[in-house]
């Protein structure tokens, strides 16, 4: 296979990719439906059979500087996973990986692009097994996995690829320079420009999405020229290692180095992500996770550019509905799903104390708050829908969180632990809601990460206005959801979108989400406000992962 | 005047430039020439005019806050300036300024790129004024301060415009999603994505060019929607102030409030940068000086994005050369022009100790040496000439370096104090040459701001280029010179410029010169090594400046 040969399969597909990102219309070469039809007969029994495969074993990966071997995933599911992984000394690797940086720089954006295509392709292909081992690490339910973890985590790949290679075609790979010197002969220079990339990338990924929040990361820096660490979560290795031993396949087949994509796996125990970081060859870092390390991480890698993915409190604004039914069913989606363990799940609800305008009637406080709650129930009703759904409690922390939360507030809804018929250990809990005053600002305004929200009477939509722009601003959010019928109060919601620079869902009350974000139409996080310091994906997300280097000489 | 006919009236200069960032060939809507043809026949006399008029008064602007006067600027040509600048209560102003960026942000992306080419026009017809400005707190020559203060500084403003148009340009203002559900009709979201500011800009500016390095973060920041802070350096206030209130004039008629674009002006004796710059209002910050500064800068200034502009050691690598005199003639004009106070000028010459080849004969160091040092000389034997081209050492710290200097090397060819007729109190000096071993890194590998150069002996041009890369890693430089007749080593130049992330420029013996870099054309630095983070102008140095707030809803 030469190296332009991945180009030009998948070049069409870059381009409708490119032309996506400008579009910001519905758009995926990636089908999110895990059936046959698209995936082939046999794809979900060889996706599963491929996973248990790979249980209780040496997980084999191409890297210099292998020194042993690590374990330590639990599944959230309680199967027995076993899978050990290289053990790397970072040093050696790191210096293995600088000395392929020429080679993988000259090949240029086109070779690039289309190895970053190839790769995809294979994960896509590979998404049933990829959904199992993300399941069985986070904790989703397997059709979250699925769609979350391979055809949804492979769409922000390619869109990562498609800025990528648009930001570098923006800059022409040479020019002619002629400056007129009147009378005279003109002064001409031809220039080269070089697209020539920051160093050694590490991309330190999460446990609870753990390709959803590496791809971008990875096939952002990857595409513009920079080798890449994948630096799983302890809990949440093996669906990374299938990534990276993918990637790793393709770079070989095209001549490269196989460890120009590699992995560095580390335990709870021992974590070694701060020394990693800090490493002076290391240029580039993406982080998701708590704020905590987060803010360590951009305060202490200053010799890297830094892209944070970080705690927040999503917030929905209730002001008015037509149908609260509707708008209660929608919410219940998005507080059940996967247990609330989403960057973006809503954990703040301001609802005025002297209740909303629904439909013709008025409502009081209590009772939206138990159409919220009566709506959840119902939804959860069916254990089997619940369990897929609800998926599995990815930490012990999160399970513990759950009861020390309950004395925060009144509870609307106490969380249940329900059974999983097929994984009789999986820690399986429905949410928790619960009441507060707006002035149990402390209660309310510090991530809890899991299935808990919190109901907060508030004065009036004004008021909810304004604490929700104060911890936004202060703790940052991904997502703002607002419910009204009066189109001045929507106006507001659009302002106070802009000025705590977060992403604003309107009156969700179908089959979208306020959670949900769809690569090449929503920005995930705005890169505004406390939650991230970079959004998933904007120009500003790729333009930083290398350099212009232009030389030039009289023609 | 409505708010769109200034984009109206700029809108095809806007179409070129953005074309021009794309093309890199030779362009400019500003012409370099100062004849009256370009300017009109009372132009300078009336910019002279306009200058003087200036002298010894109070400078106003428009903004809340004014508390007080500053003054303090010396002419490096000895004039008295006695110009008196508004004090302002920072956090009074930018209080002020953040009332006002939501009409600003409001305003759109085409409003907001006319009013700057507005301003950038106006600027152009100051072009004299300004040039006298330049020159008289710079010390730059008249002719280089009318084109590098005036339409070359117009012309990295535009660029920045440029970049920043495109690059918010590139986000749909909104979009309509549409998701097929199978047989079921399908998921349809209205979104709309808005180009949000960052918050207020600072823009601080340095002494040795006042605008040129002012204009691309004040434009940048502007057209992208964030109120501007112009911070000039106490000794070169008045061509900012000139800036500002153009901008000023060009926002009032545009209906907007003048002090969107202010300035905050200190004195050496009670500098505010470190205070105004930690502000936590302020998200946006642009510095050119030190390294120094500029460091502590990326290290404390944590609430805001940085772009720096610091010190490094400009270097040039001599292997062989076709035509000795050619070469000595380019770089003599290099190390004499503003007496070597540009962030390009060379510092660094590296040559093998054993000579080079130079057309068919062989030439010992020494002799090398000697071409330079005559070259120098002859091109500075014309008194006119020199004055012109030398202009005036900026600050006395610079007139004692070149003493300071001397003991650091074999001096080749020494500094002369000479008097230039028309201001007898300027400090003109003409460059000092040494000659120093390899081994002396120490001496050489520092930056020794203004006319001071060093001829370094090495053991081969690999030597030359091993050195050149490790000073360029660790100490930076904006500019790489190499000067061989062979390929090979041509290669290795290209490679060494990748490698150390530093333009390069390749046997340049003609009418252009490695200090001087052209917008639309030329990235200046590349943001990749210790002499800036950032590269004017890139699509790094505009997308950060803003956020994308997007919302969604049923349509």
């Amino acid at each position: 296979m030469s190296q332009e040969q991945f180009f030009q399969r998948h070049q069409e597909t870059l381009e409708q990719a490119v032309s996506a990102i400008k579009a910001r219309d519905y758009w995926t070469p990636y089908p999110e439906n895990p059936s046959p039809r698209a995936y082939g007969e046999t794809a979900a029994a060889d996706g599963e059979a491929a996973f248990k495969a790979a249980l209780g074993k040496s997980f084999e990966l191409e890297m210099p500087g292998i020194v042993g071997e690590v374990e330590g995933e639990v599944s959230p599911y309680g199967i027995d996973m076993g899978v050990r992984y290289p053990q790397v000394d970072f040093d050696q690797l790191i210096a293995a990986m600088k000395q392929e940086t020429k080679a993988w720089r000259d090949a240029g954006p086109d070779v690039r692009a289309g190895i970053c295509l190839e790769i995809l392709d294979r994960l896509n292909k590979r998404s049933f097994e990829i959904a199992h081992a993300v399941m069985h690490t986070s904790g989703q339910g397997f059709m979250m996995a699925f769609q979350a973890g391979g055809p949804h985590a492979q769409d922000r790949g390619l869109e990562a690829v498609a800025y990528g290679y648009r930001a570098m075609k923006e800059v022409p790979a040479d020019a002619t320079w002629t400056k007129p010197q009147g009378k005279h002969d003109p002064l001409v220079l031809n220039k080269k420009f070089h697209i020539v990339p920051r160093g050694v990338s590490v991309v330190v990924g999460c446990s609870t999405f753990p390709t959803w929040n590496t791809y971008p990361g990875m096939f952002a820096s990857l595409v513009t020229g920079n080798p890449v660490i994948v630096k799983p979560h302890p809990a949440s290795i093996l669906p990374a290692a299938i990534s990276v031993k993918i990637a790793q396949d393709v770079l070989k087949e095209a001549g490269f180095a196989p460890h120009i994509v590699s992995m560095v796996a580390d335990t709870l125990e021992a974590p070694i992500t701060k020394e990693l970081a800090t490493h002076k060859d290391v240029k580039l870092i993406d982080f998701t996770g708590s704020s905590f390390f987060g803010n360590w991480l951009e305060q202490n890698a200053t010799q890297a550019q830094v892209f944070t993915e970080k705690a927040g409190v999503n917030t929905v604004i209730i002001d008015s509905v037509a149908d609260i039914k509707a708008v209660a069913r929608n919410l219940a989606f998005t507080l059940s799903l996967y247990s609330g363990q989403m960057c973006t799940t809503t954990q703040a609800i301001y609802i005025p104390r002297d209740g909303i305008k629904a439909g013709d009637a008025q409502m009081s406080f209590d009772e939206v708050a138990e159409a919220l709650s009566v709506a959840t129930s119902k939804f959860l009703s069916d254990n089997d829908r619940a369990c897929m759904v609800l998926g599995a409690i990815q930490a012990p922390a999160t399970v513990a969180r759950i009861k020390e939360c309950e004395s925060l507030g009144e509870v609307v809804l106490a969380s249940q632990k329900l059974d999983n018929p097929q994984f009789p250990n999986a820690e399986v809990h429905t949410p928790l809601i619960l009441k507060v005053d707006a002035s149990d600002i402390e209660k309310y305004s510090e991530e809890r990460f899991g299935p808990v929200s919190f109901l907060i009477a508030t004065d009036s939509t004004a008021h909810s206005m304004e604490l929700a722009n104060q911890v936004i601003s202060e703790k940052g959010a991904i997502t703002l959801g607002i419910y009204s019928t009066d189109d001045a109060i929507l106006d507001q919601a659009e302002e106070l979108a802009m000025d705590a620079k977060v992403a604003l869902s309107v009156n969700l009350d179908g089959g979208v989400f306020v959670n949900q974000s769809a690569a090449f139409s929503d920005f995930h996080a705005t890169g505004g406000n406390p939650a991230a310091n970079a959004s998933l994906t904007d120009t500003a997300f790729v333009s930083r992962r290398f350099v212009v280097v232009q030389s030039r000489r009289h023609a």
